[in-house]
């Protein structure tokens, strides 16, 4: 199990800050099937970063809009029966014509419909998948690579991410893609390289769908076309420290929000190689 | 008809001041099936609060979630055919399992879609019935107890909810509920006590789905077990001192909900003591 | 091809103070099927303004229901196949009872599913068109009068209003309404009539679904039953105006949708006249 080796936090926050840069140059385009809760800030955190959102999931047109995204995103949230089939017909389609796609497993290891849901999804070989620690311990198990019940309670984490990192790395080269997991520390790993992240703040908890709007950030960063491990590691990083710039206005989870948001508008290089911690 | 009678203000600040903590302590996992409006803010609301929302739900999975949840809350607001099937479903496993669940009859009395479909949840005995006057008006018409329309202008009410008092009370005993109508003053019965509550701010009926918030944190209280009729004053009365808060800050609606939310999260029982106004 | 005519900047902005008061008097019930992503701040920005919003869609009841409504608005944001049936609908109803009707034809030109559902809308013979520039030229190319496809990116426009203003004109002549294009200048005709605006932000393109809360916005000015050319003038002026005053205290496209809001909810007369501008 190798770890972060020869990538230095300097290394990372310069190729965090140049992804940022990235994403507001060529504007890409995020197809997100995203459940109800968050669709308005999984919307305003890809605006704020210079990316642009399409909501778009019909089975009627998503395979016809997904050539022209430049990442698709999957979040299992609120999830229905016509929901699971538009995931399925969408990825397909990313699939064919070779879109990378991010999946978001919300509430794996809640239900069996969850879990039925996210291992047909798993076939359609994510790019990068991005849970909490409970999610990526369901996913995982799902793989067959563990008896281990996630068991989250509603749709938080029961475990710390530091519990979850040799499955993460299991998981990741199994599926041959990156793993995300967050949570006070969040870690990246491509089955091989895995960083450990150390901004962000409490409050990122107190505001619905914060996570969901990452995994949409994450879909961003892969749609510039790099390394999904690069992009995922950047765009996390960048997002944990917009997170610490918000808490130090904040008064609460909504102004937190407020300040979040403008944050990841006005997030720069700077702000990275002064902030970024990497544990 | 009985009135507060021994429930003093001090009393209600107290025991709101205990069950805020309560929350905050317990975290109960609160599912709610509530309409697309309210999704975000009701979310919100309960993080703020220190509870668990889960959206959830599909009849696929959401028999299988209740038994997990502490509290159910159903709305009515933007309703579909799907929809009022998944309310069906949920509420009949709350029953099942035991989990009691509070109905926002959203937009009761506007069409014959939504009185069938309120009709139906009502079978399924709630532990707490909160609307508009206007709403509680139509529900108690749907129960038989009155001829009088509630006739609501598209969601808003066109009663006060002094108008309603009897019906709510009526209501109450003939459904062995709670019921709470709010507006200007609240009120709260469980058809033998009723209480009245004149905290808040007009600027909160010009947020979006606050009131669906409200039910959702209602579904809080209700799921830390306590009697469901001390559970939603404490929750309308903690709710609206926060509103009385908020207000100060205000410029608007919008910086009215930021400073909500925040104040939500920092609300203690000290603030109940300072400013509840019992009517 | 008639230009502003007579019609001055300052009737515009008279005309615009009053209607801004005139929404704020009559409280017109504004139904609005809106996209999810638009959900909350379409009625925000509604009760803002002094309307009353109601997202109702369901076929069982939105007839029903339409017939109370000053104006209905229909955006095709985040379709779906159960989305499209249920505009169907209501169109057929608004237009059945004599109440008008507003389009948002998101993404039209993006998919063959969406320009199939609008060219069905359009045969309702909606009041009001409101698009960007691309959605615009989708529009009148579904109506056959120009062989230009709209290629929008995403939701995004890929032209200039000005780049629209003939086709926009005929589409008003061809459907018998009125059609707005907006973007750095709005631009509003009914075939005969063509005014410029000028105002507003460009952080108005980084909070999602203003564009959509717009539309609600002119449907709450169509609701007053003036002539639609006049309301969605006004209510673009006032709009954009709001938006001017949101950039000043903006930090970012979060601090600015607060003060948007806000704005909406303070502007009046002596705003407009103080800052219109006519292009």
């Amino acid at each position: 199990m190798e770890e972060t080796g020869k990538t230095t936090r300097d290394e990372i926050a310069a190729q965090t800050g140049a992804l940022i840069a990235g994403v507001r140059d060529a504007r890409p385009l995020v197809q997100m099937i995203t459940n109800y809760v968050s669709m308005d800030i999984a919307a305003n955190v890809l605006l704020a970063a210079g990316a642009a959102p399409a909501m778009v999931f019909a089975p009627e047109e998503s395979p016809e809009f997904v050539r022209r995204a430049s990442a698709l995103v999957v979040n299992t949230g609120t999830l229905s029966a016509p929901g699971a089939q538009a995931m399925e017909v969408a990825t397909t389609a990313a699939r064919t014509h070779g879109v990378p796609w991010v999946l978001d497993p919300v509430g794996a290891g809640a239900t069996k419909f969850r879990d039925d849901t996210i291992c047909k999804l798993l076939r359609h070989r994510p790019a990068v998948i991005r849970g909490n620690a409970s999610e990526i311990m369901a996913v995982a198990r799902l793989a067959g690579l563990t008896q281990e019940a996630g068991a989250p309670r509603g749709v938080d984490s029961a475990h710390e991410t530091s519990q979850v990192e040799g499955l993460a790395q299991k998981l990741a080269r199994h599926g041959l893609c990156t793993v995300a997991a967050t949570g006070d520390v969040d870690i990246v790993t491509d089955g091989r390289r895995l960083v450990r992240l150390a901004n962000g703040s409490p409050l990122m908890t107190k505001v619905t769908a914060l996570g969901c709007g990452l995994t949409g950030y994450v879909g961003a960063f892969v749609g510039l076309g790099v390394d999904p491990f690069t992009a995922t590691v950047s765009a996390l990083a960048a997002y944990a420290v917009a997170g610490d710039i918000a808490a130090e206005q904040a008064k609460g989870p909504a102004s937190f929000r407020t300040a979040f948001i403008d944050a990841l508008y006005t997030i720069d290089a700077s702000d990275v190689a002064a902030r970024l911690r990497v544990g």
